[in-house]
């Protein structure tokens, strides 16, 4: 019986930081690179990386390196990043907004395909490319348009409900960034962002 | 000679996380917790929580586990969160705007007491209830004001431009939403936030 390794998510989140560093290396045009330089980059040590790359096969050679474009198409299709994927935005606030306008999204594969608000001056406009419909037409949308991946951007008090909608019309995978917990199916899976995070990261180093 | 241990990364995000459960705990009434109660809590083993902790002290009895408020205010006071941080921001775009709006920063202690934008429709006005300044203003600003930590929500080109202004500013931490990599000098502690990670940690899990 063969278990599938639970990989950590800090090793994910690492995953999408060599793929970043792999770009920027590839376009300085460099053509194999160490596990230390990888470390370096990311202020980690080597045997991290090594450790990190082992739970998905053996990519390099001891004492060799790796072989950056093979590395980086190996950690792409790991990501998930070889194809497309269709996401809806659910809140077409001021971070909606930002969101639908975000260029970073497009560039690794995540198309907003439609977005959903309750007030009707939002509906049936555009906006940065991306139509907003009413959040009743929510189930019929996302199943017409095959959509896989859902953004909540909606204050915190109905993110649990937008959640639920998002579950039963067939969402597999959800982003929240209502700061709030919401509960979904096993089968689901939920990333939360909580900004203040990152302010707490820079807090703790200013008081040390 | 006493060296300074080097604490992970991901055991200071994780430190935001415990408090948060803490919270959470508290206003269940509870009065103890158990590191494997913590662990459950964010699907991580009791000994890493263990670990976490042991940084920073001794906390909790063997087989006692820690006692809730003074493990909160504990972590509180290591997370620097026992006092106000004054923030500032700059780019009054649509996601700055979502920040300025977002109420979950300071429920934890961070204040934004200045906004800059370099468009005069913006300037002089407030968002949110804080002060949109010229952004040529924004050194005597930050002085007067005794402002810390500094948001960048400007588009990627300038964000760099906008780093060093807050850094010959005296600003010592930064918080980069720009899709950008910047350099900021050693004594700067900088963080960025990029919006795509989050989704490949989506798309990883649904390409399984």
């Amino acid at each position: 019986m063969v278990k599938k390794t639970k990989i950590p998510e800090i090793t994910i989140t690492r995953l999408s930081n060599y793929f970043r560093v792999l770009d920027e290396f590839k376009r300085r045009e460099f053509y194999n690179i160490a596990s230390y330089q990888l470390a370096e980059e990311m202020d980690i040590n080597d045997s991290q990386v090594r450790k990190d790359l082992a739970y998905f096969g053996q990519f390099g050679k001891p004492g060799m390196g790796y072989e950056m474009t093979r590395l980086k198409e190996e950690i792409q299709k790991i990501l998930g990043l070889t194809r497309k994927w269709r996401v809806a935005l659910v809140g077409v606030g001021n971070l909606g907004s930002a969101l639908l306008a975000y260029k970073g999204f497009q560039g690794q594969g995540f198309h907003i395909i439609a977005a959903f608000d309750s007030d009707p001056k939002k509906m049936g406009k555009k906006w940065a490319g991306t139509v907003v419909y009413d959040i009743t037409e929510l189930k019929s949308i996302i199943r017409k348009e095959r959509i896989e991946i859902g953004i909540i951007t909606i204050p915190a008090p109905a993110a649990q409900e937008v959640a639920n909608l998002l579950t039963k019309a067939g969402i597999k995978a959800i982003l929240n960034f209502a700061p709030v917990r919401i509960a979904v199916p096993k089968n689901v899976r939920l990333s939360n962002v909580d900004l203040s995070l990152r302010l707490e990261n820079l807090s703790f180093f200013l008081s040390r």
